[in-house]
């Protein structure tokens, strides 16, 4: 018996004021990850300061998955997991060396797409969180990016322009195939399709222009993912 | 029989002043493909502006690849022929997503990667580029870059912390697995490795620091290609 029989699953998800609305695009690849696996589990909406209820993970942010009474965190750690203790669900990985690969569009999300992307829309997101977790936003993000929210607000334009410039690898491979595992979606394509999830959800101003190469491949994740096209709280269609 | 069966294979590969020192990243990863098939092949040194010579494939730049008669052109486009062609052979890419996923790495490289590397190396690069190339190349360097070659090597401290930033996923993807595709170097290692050899072969100042967590990494693909770490003009060892 794997731990994951041993009961439910639970998920914690960043919430905002609504507390309906998920954004964190960390929390998003997992629970698309579940729905791939066929995977039922328990949502459960989490505010940022909110750090004791997670206390038991060892650290403060989510998502963490509680799995047969233990607490999992780390995006990446929890995949794996997944994929380990499911094996008999559909792959999130595909054979070697699909997950060796994963983990560099997981390293190339989190380092370099994730803060080109939070430059533009960090000062949207400070409005829509929930008021226990604003300061605490404000504050964290201000440190993080060297910049407050109105100079972040004024410096959009160059934002848009960094952040395009980082797209253009996953643009031009998206480009001349369907997604970037393939034929078929798989982690890689979770982890940067819960980028432009993330920004619709919380920007009202879409960070991609209409014409992007990106959004026909936005539209096929939409298509595989109807929970995520619906979800509260998205903005706009891809 | 596979168009490669009709002749032995030729490669054109772009030569410094020496002719025996080749050092085009995209030649490199194209030596490195033959090599992982074990395929022989004839290297043929090419420069800049000898464009009449691959005339015949119906644009300016190498690699080409000579098989059977026909010349094949773009990195890319070669590694699937050599995959296609030569199926026998051990693989470049891996049962899927393993060539969909290194798709990616490949337009990383030649999107991130490369233009943050060239800001660093090209001054060094028209030092050693043969003396019918050097107009040609400082010419459209600066063009493309947007600088001269004397404003490229006053930046150098800028553009290797560019770099630096740009490398990020890469080395840490490198640091919980051993190469980009897991337990064995796959084609995406090619393409990712083959930049440093063009820096250490072109630059005689390292472009990473002595205790940069790639180099484990680089010495690892310098052991598993050591016609590549013994090569005409490489400077330093990884």
């Amino acid at each position: 018996m794997t731990a994951s029989q041993a009961g439910p699953l639970q998920l914690f998800e960043l919430a905002a004021a609504d507390p309906q609305v998920r954004f964190s695009p960390n929390c998003w690849r997992i629970r698309l990850a579940l729905i791939h696996k066929g995977l039922e589990c328990e949502r459960l909406d989490w505010r940022f300061t909110e750090k004791q209820r997670i206390a038991a993970s060892g650290q403060g942010k989510v998502p963490v998955l509680v799995d047969g009474g233990r607490m999992l965190h780390e995006s990446w750690d929890i995949a794996r997991h997944l994929e380990r203790s499911h094996a008999d669900r559909p792959s999130l990985f595909g054979p070697a060396p699909g997950e060796a690969l994963a983990r560099f569009v997981n390293q190339w999300a989190a380092e370099s797409l994730h803060p080109a992307l939070a430059r533009v829309i960090v000062p949207a997101i400070a409005d829509m969180v929930a008021d226990c977790d604003r300061a605490y936003f404000v504050q964290t993000r201000e440190a993080t990016l060297g910049a407050s929210m109105d100079e972040l607000r004024r410096l959009r334009g160059e934002s848009l322009a960094a952040l395009n410039k980082v797209l253009q690898p996953l643009r031009s491979t998206l480009g001349t195939q369907d997604f970037l595992c393939g034929a078929q979606p798989l982690y890689a394509d979770m982890v940067a399709y819960s980028a432009f999830q993330w920004a619709r959800i919380c920007d009202p101003q879409p960070v991609l222009a209409a014409d992007d190469g990106l959004r026909p491949w936005l539209r096929r994740m939409d298509e595989r993912f109807p929970e995520a096209a619906r979800a509260p709280g998205v903005r706009y269609p891809f």
